[in-house]
């Protein structure tokens, strides 16, 4: 069982393109991969789709065959949907058919339309997310159940809206070299902290943005990449997934997330490594107190100890452990299904030296994709690591 | 690489339910596939839900975990739509999963909720299968679909609405005598071809109903089954997946689906099998028409013969090839994204005898579901295998 090696990579410019459809963005995102690895797409052998919320944003369920023949390929396909973390499980989808022989060659991809719902649709949108029963019909949102994580981090284990700010700052400035992040621009504590309240203590910046958007990446076994002579270094060498109650209120803990811990170990466990030979990494920071509690569940800090992590400068792009090169969801932007893709693209460039930040992990081996849903009721984690 | 066997199964009574909520009606059929299998539930590694169209009937995606929660369980938990074909994928997912060891025991189940949404709302709900752009906004509806195509049928190979009222027929005398089925009465030809149309020539009972149920089914590796010394006979020996456009105007031809013919011929390259070996089947039947189709694509008929299967009883209980034995979708009932399990765990049923019409397969060793998505868009084939 060797693990799949990522041969190409395609990721639209993340942004507000509410003309476009998602086999439009699609089709784009899918074909920059295709040509990236210089493969004959009839080698393809299955395709896996990540989609959140088609049917509530263009009408549109049934994405597996759509996006298939969106770009010529008449192959096994299949949509998997898990909320944000909806593209994290069409990559483990298609790790799993790689490195188990039942493909040589998968597309994995994510794919989301939100900017043509409008901001009132789109917020109603991500709330299929959440426990429709216990937290929808009672009138919480997504940023407001971020909010509730957030102020029961601060009252257990301290921190402010200072430090929270300090990841969207570091996320902005890794984004704004980024030609294919939605935001382009460095913001600073100040600008962060006065800026409109989303839901207290989330602000504007606080909060990852609604975005149109595509990513999708060429899985593809040793022996292929070995046969056809492909300059696919970088391999996926563990996959993990978790589950944890919809509901906050079903939880133990508004500050602790098992979906994230135990995705994490079963990934560290399949790859056979620890935290401490990862040197970077792609968090799910739909908020700011998401990437904390990321880092937190991951077990690259203690519980309560994450919330400095940005401030103090461990997680910039020039600190030990570089959290979010891409700019993460905040700067970058949220396309949900795409996410969980994104990372693995970006990450993938990271290594690759082709990525506007890849200085600032010259040396790397090791990298760390996470993706969450909901409120972290299902997450996914991949290891990356670079072939020797 | 062994393959799976089914250890257990349950399905809800399928019908009009609209008060019993997905979660609810996934726990019944889950919670009985556990029983029926007598395994302790912390035995499971993972979960797969199919469901087609959550987002719309009950404001709720994110189904993979909210399920497993629901039943008391904490492991990777995936949705995986597939329009119709949803429960089916999560079959097929699961199956690999046991199969390439990543997990000894899996839950594969679906769920479906619709009455709650009115006709009207689930006939538009049921669009989001078709494409959106070429179809649904051109005022097509799924009977409206399936009407095209068995009118193309009639044109190119010959036959007319008394052959399918047949099929019609022969499922309502299947179902009779199960009681999980929707409707537990025989009809007449004549009543089939009196009823109101729907789309024609599809009438009334032409037409699967609309439907509220769950399925599910435990899949175990040999290992597993042989160690807890479980009563578990049949096995899925093969899967396969086909691929088409959604839209029928992209089509080569309205009566011919490749897709099918794609799932069916991997699904007995898979099992090492052919036609000839298959005893009985269940095939998707959402429409009458799509019996004919359905057994044409799948080899057992060549094109523009299939249609006076039922007529001349080659495909009633007592006949040849039996086929929807369970009553089918169109008399069982069809609740979307449980219709792909519901076949396999009636299959295993049927197989083990302990199913109403266990006496028409008494010698039977090979069977197979076929379940498709959309108009054939999609399709997955398994071949299910009594172990010597």
């Amino acid at each position: 069982m060797s693990p799949p090696h990522i041969a190409g990579v395609g990721m639209t410019k993340f942004g507000k393109v509410p003309e476009r459809t998602g086999r439009d963005l699609f089709a784009e995102a899918g074909s920059t991969a295709i040509e990236d690895a210089g493969i004959d797409r009839d080698d393809i052998d299955a395709l896996y789709v990540g989609n959140f919320m088609g049917e509530l944003s263009e009408n549109q369920g049934h994405m597996g065959p759509l996006m298939a023949k969106a770009i010529g390929l008449d192959v096994p396909a299949t949509r998997v949907e898990s909320a944000c973390a909806s593209g994290g499980m069409a990559v483990r989808q298609g790790v799993r058919d790689v490195r188990n022989g039942e493909a040589d060659v998968v597309l994995v991809s994510g794919v989301e339309r939100m900017h043509n719902m409008g901001t009132a649709g789109a917020t109603g949108g991500l709330s299929v997310a959440a426990d429709d029963l216990w937290e929808i019909r009672q009138g919480i949102t997504f940023p407001g159940a971020y909010a509730l994580m957030a102020q029961r981090y601060f009252a257990v284990h301290g921190g402010d809206k200072e430090d929270l700010a300090h990841v969207a700052v570091k996320n902005h400035a890794n984004a704004a070299n980024n030609p294919l992040a939605q935001y382009q621009s460095e913001i600073s504590v100040e600008k962060v902290l006065e800026a409109p309240p989303v839901a207290m203590p989330m602000g504007l910046f606080d909060s990852s943005p609604i975005t149109d958007g595509a990513a999708a990446a060429l899985l593809v076994s040793e022996d292929y990449a070995e046969e056809h002579d492909l300059d696919a270094p970088v391999a996926i060498t563990g996959t993990g997934q978790g589950t944890d109650n919809l509901a906050l209120a079903e939880r133990d803990s508004l500050v602790w997330t098992p979906a994230t811990r135990d995705a994490g170990q079963e990934a560290y466990d399949d790859a056979g490594i620890s935290t401490d030979d990862v040197d970077f990494l792609e968090v799910h920071d739909c908020f700011t107190i998401a990437e904390v509690l990321a880092l937190e569940g991951l077990g690259f800090y203690e519980e309560g100890e994450g919330i400095t992590a940005a401030r103090e400068g461990e997680t910039t792009a020039d600190g030990d452990l570089p959290v979010n090169l891409s700019g993460g969801l905040k700067a970058k932007g949220h396309p949900v299904g795409a996410t969980g893709v994104a990372q693995l693209t970006e990450m993938t460039k990271l290594f690759r030296g082709d990525h506007v930040n890849s200085d600032a992990v010259e040396d790397a081996s090791v990298g760390l994709t996470h993706n969450a849903g909901g409120t972290v009721a299902s997450a996914v984690v991949h290891v990356l690591e670079v072939a020797e």
